[in-house]
């Protein structure tokens, strides 16, 4: 069965409790089990992590790609507009990712319209909220 | 039924022909074609739209939005980086808009990784080809 | 008798419309039918033209200035921030206009706060409302 | 009978000897006969001051504003590019100023495009020469 | 016989009108009968378009790249500075262009030094006049 | 008993009255006769000066520096991001600063994050309302 | 009893060791009890925590956040500078944070004048040396 | 006898007194009184002013060229950095100055090395100490 | 016996497997081997440390200082773009520090051509691949 | 007979050798004999100078342009971007130049955009290969 | 007898010939027997030297501090804005320098309000004419 | 026996007399022994030239790579941030270098971070003293 990694990044344990008004009222939790839902119709199977350290989100990339993962979706919140490290890990590892924001970055502060992460994953889905993960699922499910 | 506008830009009249190692080797026609299939499983109605001029899409959108249509799907191509004008247009219409870019515009040159549109768009797909296209239509069909 | 030209950019066929909190709630026709009648009470004629399409404004000004108009009032909305050919052709014709802007340029966007045309024109006159052109009118009308 | 502010910044008591290119030959004096002309057909009253220290129009503006004037008329001149103090004065009394340059500033050095004090001003005009202020009159006399 | 399409874009149909101490006394008619004059020495056919639109511009270039041209002049004038949407057309079609300016564009302001069609044509002319368009014509005939 | 100077600047004089929301509801009295109070309490005696002109607060300074006084507190208000003078007459003279905000500058407009006078203070307090005032003098009183 | 949170970011724990004559020969341990004895005398109990580790400091906040408590102290140290990850952080918990600095940042390299943090927090204290900290405390304790 | 006006700015009142590593050890009153006497045997008269207010400054310039004064030597200090109301002011006037720093302004603060009065001026000395006045005051004598 | 520390910063643990165009085909062990080989003919020991932790890193660093080493090899790899940490790092602690790169920094993108943490460093050493840290080996062996 | 020099800058006696994908493989001995042959037909004569000093090329120029040497053709090469010297020699000088480069220097990196002597030139040919100076010698023998 | 240096740098030479209205209509003839007479009367020896090289110029000034000649005026003129070697060179000489420029660059172009030589020396005097060098001439004899 | 090109550019025959405090106390001479020393031992032949002016540099490495010299350290001193031309130099020979400076880089002004001539060298080494070109001449008699 084809395993695709779901990677979330810094503060996004806290989804539901921290700025809803931006981030929506639903938990983790909650995103978990949806995509969950939809991998099973999919025929695919969801490799779920959160961490709010930069190095254990890179160390878990690489074992990953090492253990023959293909596929990724990463969400890097706060990582995406600071973390040259998590770009060349993602550009130095065998897994294609798709970078996924719940809010549309371009809304927001000046410093969030640009994304270091970006270039090196395949592709980046914006402002759609947690329906931004199902199409990244339903894209990488297709490859 | 729900009616969605699909609004192409500037040059993707000549998709298939123009940079395929950029935009693929299909043209306007396969994906219009594909996108009607998928809208019609969904059960929506697809309003296509594509010009050269940023004019001629400033009309179209204020006419679909006087005459009812609250959804739609845009690729600006060119006039993502240029065009004020249709920034303007997109949040002064009652149109919900998901924008869309075939290739990853963070891949690119940086003057095509800021976007003038998208802070008056709901949302950002870009680096997906054609499936980001299908992924707004998903997105839209549902809400 | 004296004849002034009127010009509208993009978007604004739709004043009253769009975003009212900025624009306010009257449209381009009530706007019109204000001018008209100071016109009348300034013993001048206006010459009204608006249009979404940059191309057809430039036509309408190289028009307009061959055909002997000497005095202008222009509202170049968002071609204000992108458009150096408006520029270029104010500053090759043989019209003087007096730039208008509705809202107040320097409490929007930090884009929004330079003018490509300004330089081209007369003078400015921003954040009046309706009455802006009025002000512009009646300055011309005094010439 | 409504009262109006009149206040004209730094070196233009000199107007009429300073750079007549730039600002013409009419004198400050001759300003302030035509504007209190002016004031006199709409039934208005003017309060006239100018000041070539920031802090007397500092001063100035804040007991105009605690003495009840509610609209007023501001050339800052110079101090339109260095006061942040002028802005803040503005910002923090009761009184709707429309701004007013002689000159076009757009047409002037890179530094003098942009305004500290506009953003908390009801509007600008500018390079109407002493017609612009006449402008501000009308819009404020019918305010 | 090889066929070479001349482009001339905005405000350029005003040759000889428009400020003449840059552009010259020439017409666009001189112009385009001194190149067909050449042309006519080189045994090439030249198809001449000019438009104030930049959609229709776009639209020409497609249509003789689809038609067979492979060879063209173009002054893109103001839409060298604005245009992205030209400078794509230009680079996904088949025709090889020299960009040719009239007056030297690095003696001009600082905003009209850079090009953001130059990196999409052969090369540039800038600054010969005329003299340019036929430098261009030579260059294309030979190749 | 040990002096320390209480300085504060332009548009202060209207605290309570100027744009509350910023600033909060209490007057420069008020803050006064706190600060007073407090003072008693720790065996210092203030010394307090207001001034919406940069020319007499920079004289001020001077004359408490001659005179003795060895310590101060300043809320050098819109121009701690216009003043060199300032900054130089700080540097100049014989008295250790605390700079004061009492709203958090980097909560405000980009411009008003930098400090133009900070660098030549011993610190910097900002956010903390008229508690910052009352840090600064704790601060200074323990010196 | 009320608690305050006091979070001493990356290089914090070699205080008094690291660059003496930046920020002085005390050590985190001299600050910790100063602060504890503070605490005493204002009825408040404070909750240390040291990292070098921007995840653990974030997951501490989380935590911290989670468990009920309002008030902070922190400084981010060269965090300031770089993480967004502490700014989200900061956003979206719950906790009012004072931010500290020892050393004045306005007097240390240009990239060091701005802070990524501060717009999350309450306020900042820069400069100040130890007694930084105590001012928070002090402010923290009367809210 | 010539007249040639001698204007000291901001915080120079000080000389002697503030930062002497980059300023000298001598007072203003010592360079009055060497100037004087250079002024003498050049037959010349000099009229001193010094302010801390740059209002009070463009009076007295104002008034010196009403009063037919046609040279003079000024050294802005820190209003070289910040006031373009004293370069409207020069260049309005009809005064031919020589700016003079007694230090390098090269060596100093980046921001230190622009001049916004200098293109008003005719030349600028800078660095020489108080012979930099010396020298300004020979070429003045001179003309 | 002298002990100098080999610090590899983030991703260096998959040299050999990660983007072996830029970094080469042998292993973080490959190098570890060298390095021990070249240390054993220099008669000193190498403290090899590898972390994808920026937090570890410099917990590491804080301890080798504390034990007593004085001299480092570190390649902070994309820390160097990012760890303003880091460089607080090296700058508080005993240890001198050569800092290495395998790639040439200059011929990739644009923001790797400055470094954050190279002001700390001794020196830094860059594009000589293995061979750069045997330079730096070779160089603090001889000091 | 009239007289044209032809200034080939730094790098440039080794056309042919140097980067050939950029320059093409002919040599500045083929293009000096290309030239030549164009003078004969032209009723021209050229004066060939090439050198990798700044130095000796302004020289060359001052000593042309004194012989009575009224147009030229240069090929700065890199001196382009780096030479206010030459740029002031050709202002300075009675020559008429063209500018030429044989590769597009839009298409290359960014600081290659621009140029520091066109601006002192006639006018600029980039991009053409040889054939460039073949147009800009038509172009001066014309004149 | 004491020994002055008079650099002049490129383009030089030509004073008088090269643009009269910016650098006057005198020779470097002139200029040189002008600042010998006053170098008589001073009880000073000039040691003249003029090149278009920069290197040449660097020789020179390294000869001449090796040989004890420790006082020098230079017009660096074009290299003041181009020359990292000259500013070291002077920085690394025994030699005091003081920097003439002819005309005042705060009138020019922008990029020649910045100066990479001055740092490195004494002072600046801009925009006096030949006296400039006269007044350099003066403060040097007198140190 | 292979030969390697040692080339030392502006100002670095002062070594040892320039700024010790910053590139130490040895001479040029002192560095060519020790060189010529360390390459017997490395049974390489060294090739040393040292020259002030950009042209010679440039002509000398052109000469050797047309002689067969394949490998090469340069220190370009201040023609690192000046001179494209050395840049375009190297490019075009066959050459290999590697790049040293005797101090750090990074630790210098702003503008001496970036390198102009690193991008077509093989490496650099910066901030090793003399050592820096013996790590370099290792590097390249291996290779």
């Amino acid at each position: 069965m084809k395993k695709i990694a779901v990677i979330n990044g810094v503060n996004l344990n806290r989804l539901g409790k921290r700025e809803p008004e931006i981030y929506g009222s639903q938990t983790l939790q909650d995103l978990t089990e949806m995509l969950d839902a939809t991998a099973k119709t999919l025929g695919v199977e969801l490799i779920h992590f959160q961490s709010n350290h930069e190095g254990e989100i890179i160390d878990k990339i690489q074992e990953l790609s090492d253990s023959g993962v293909k596929l990724g979706i990463i969400n890097p919140a706060a990582f995406t507009h600071q973390s040259v490290a998590l770009r060349d890990c993602i550009a130095g590892c065998e897994i294609k990712f798709v970078e996924v924001h719940i809010s549309n970055i371009y809304k927001r502060e000046q410093f969030r319209h640009n994304s270091l992460t970006a270039p090196a994953c395949e592709g980046v889905i914006s402002g759609l909220g947690f329906d931004g993960y199902v199409a990244a699922l339903n894209y990488l499910a297709r490859l």
